[in-house]
């Protein structure tokens, strides 16, 4: 059969041969596919299921005009992810913590706070029980920094030779007022990242490959909605919500994730190298090894793009948390290269930063 | 390592050694279990999250008062599971009906209509993309025939000597009235069971073991709203709900489904084999293997207590519908044999019908 009638790995790389396995397979045989504002066409973060319709049409048989006392109860908003990754436990955390937090920041980064969560495992045989609770109890502590519950959950076991790791679902129910979508950004929006970039992958890639890194440098893996929570609610004077877009740059890294938000909010994007965040050990490691920094996995920060006015305040509330300590502003949205990111050097030229393509370096997730 | 110490196949064959798993390494690592009245405390087939405590607490800074226009919207019902099967495909169907039916079953017998589903897959490198878009295309199929939109996903690769197969998990979102639990059998009520069993185990048996059987059997794998939708709604005189239990019996088949029932609802339950619906095909090629075809998973059946004056209306309702057809009263539950289930044989004698404990024969999850 010829290779391209068949699955490749950069089918989940989070590139453009995903975007269009997602459009020509995915999105071309499901028929029904939105339940509210958010719907699976717009390949947010998330989904949503419009709340306050299903509750007026349950109480539209008994007074259709009661329910405009529950006006605005806010959106639901649901997130999935699948998780596999190699190895399961990486510096200072695991698979465990790494699923919940994922879903967690999937909902934060719409705006909406966490409900609960759901968590589906497949074990191969042979895995270790001790591991096993470790991965368990490293979920729970995720779920407690944000007071989210688990609520149910699934487990299969397969044959060793068919799987060689555990695999984890978590999906998460929130609760938005107003639901932040990823394709907001407007011309001179303010963009800021809300700490260093790459420490999950590379921290990943060291401990896989056994090389030494030149300092202790762990994964950034972390639940954001406590450092989330109180900037989604800002507004501007005018009384708009000061957030207008907002995404966790996981697979295709910080590059991924603003050239998907200028293709989808049709801005362009510039963005200063000297601003962008990044420990000494991640950089070096990135020139030793020839991967772009910008296109390694994070998996506790958000990308925030925020009205110019309310910049300031947004960047001084992030930086309150431990997890926003190193947040800077980048950039902004532009008028110019629509749907382009570019970055100045510190040289002060100008250079493309491109979508990631074909497979990811390292395999993270 | 000692045997002892690692993850077996049998830990997720829905048995003993499962429910051991369950509640010494994640209940017990697992802090927050609980987001309404079923959590993951109660191992049913979901969980709920109470939709009208979050709107009131929403309200409450509003106008405390007006949050009771909004009494009763309903309980948000959530269920997940992760889905793999080898092969993908079997006789009429195939893992993406499986997953969709599986996960809106588990909605309708906790008596919530699905809301919207979502989609996460992990796909080995070199899956045929064919195969990949015949999956989505019977996805969308199963979720249209209970009008339920697919509003979000994630798609993953994998490298294929790390997984043999393709792995789906649905999780869905449902809203009851009223939650149905697995554990409200009371003494004396009914028990419907809505088709004939061992369909889905022993066709995929045949199936991938190429034993041919004497006539065509196929999975039935299918969503049951439609037909349950109907019941729920059902009272008795009094006005209570005429549904006190139902669950769909899939990994541990009827035997696991009935043991699990009564053991949680505190009383005994007695079946009459006679009234048993079961195919001529699967029973010659149960009784040729070996097997129990009460202990062989169903995946478009479900198992309805109901209260005994409306046990023939309900009757008459799932028959109408095609999935029911064959369905039938096959017992009920008794004061007597407090957690456990006996069965009256064609000859006249009791037998203990016991939860099935190790492997899962066939293995189709």
């Amino acid at each position: 059969m010829p290779k391209d009638n068949v699955i490749k790995m950069e089918h989940g790389a989070g590139g453009e041969p995903m975007q269009a396995l997602i459009r020509d397979l995915i999105l071309n045989n499901i028929i029904s596919r939105s339940a509210g504002l958010v719907g699976l066409d717009d390949l947010d973060d998330g989904a949503t299921i419009n709340i306050t319709g299903i509750l007026e049409n349950k109480n539209s048989n008994v007074n259709s005009n009661d329910s405009g006392n529950c006006n605005n109860p806010g959106e639901i908003v649901i997130t999935t992810d699948s998780h596999v990754i190699t190895p399961a436990f990486f510096p200072d955390s695991n698979i465990g913590r790494l699923a919940v937090s994922g879903t967690v920041n999937d909902l934060a980064v719409m705006g909406a706070e966490p409900l609960a969560l759901t968590c589906a495992m497949i074990v191969p045989e042979g895995f270790e029980l001790s591991s096993f609770e470790k991965i368990v109890r490293s979920m729970s502590e995720a779920a407690e920094e944000v007071d989210v519950p688990i609520i149910t959950g699934d487990t299969k076991t397969v044959e060793r030779n068919g799987l060689d790791s555990i695999i984890i679902n978590t999906t998460g129910i929130g609760i938005a007022n107003e639901v932040i979508r990823d394709c907001g950004l407007c011309t001179g929006d303010k963009i800021i990242l809300t700490g260093t970039i790459g420490d999950h992958g590379i921290s990943l890639l060291a401990h896989r490959e056994g090389f030494e890194l030149t300092t202790d440098l762990v994964s950034d893996v972390a639940p954001l909605w406590n450092m989330l929570k109180d900037v989604v609610q800002i507004r501007t004077i005018e009384g708009k919500p000061a957030i207008s877009a907002m995404k966790d740059p996981t697979r295709g890294g910080l590059a991924g994730t603003l050239n998907e938000m200028a293709q989808k909010s049709g801005t362009g994007i510039s963005i200063e190298q000297k601003d962008l965040p990044i420990k000494e050990a991640v950089s070096s490691a990135c020139e030793m090894l020839g991967i772009d920094p910008l296109e390694v996995a994070n998996e506790g920060k958000a990308v925030i793009c925020v009205k110019a006015e309310n910049a300031e305040e947004v960047l001084s509330i992030i930086r309150e948390h431990e997890y926003g300590k190193d947040a800077a502003i980048i950039g902004e949205a532009t008028e110019e290269n629509l749907g382009k990111v570019l970055m100045r050097t510190p040289i002060g030229s100008m250079r493309y930063v491109d979508p990631p393509t074909g497979d990811l370096i390292p395999r993270i997730c």
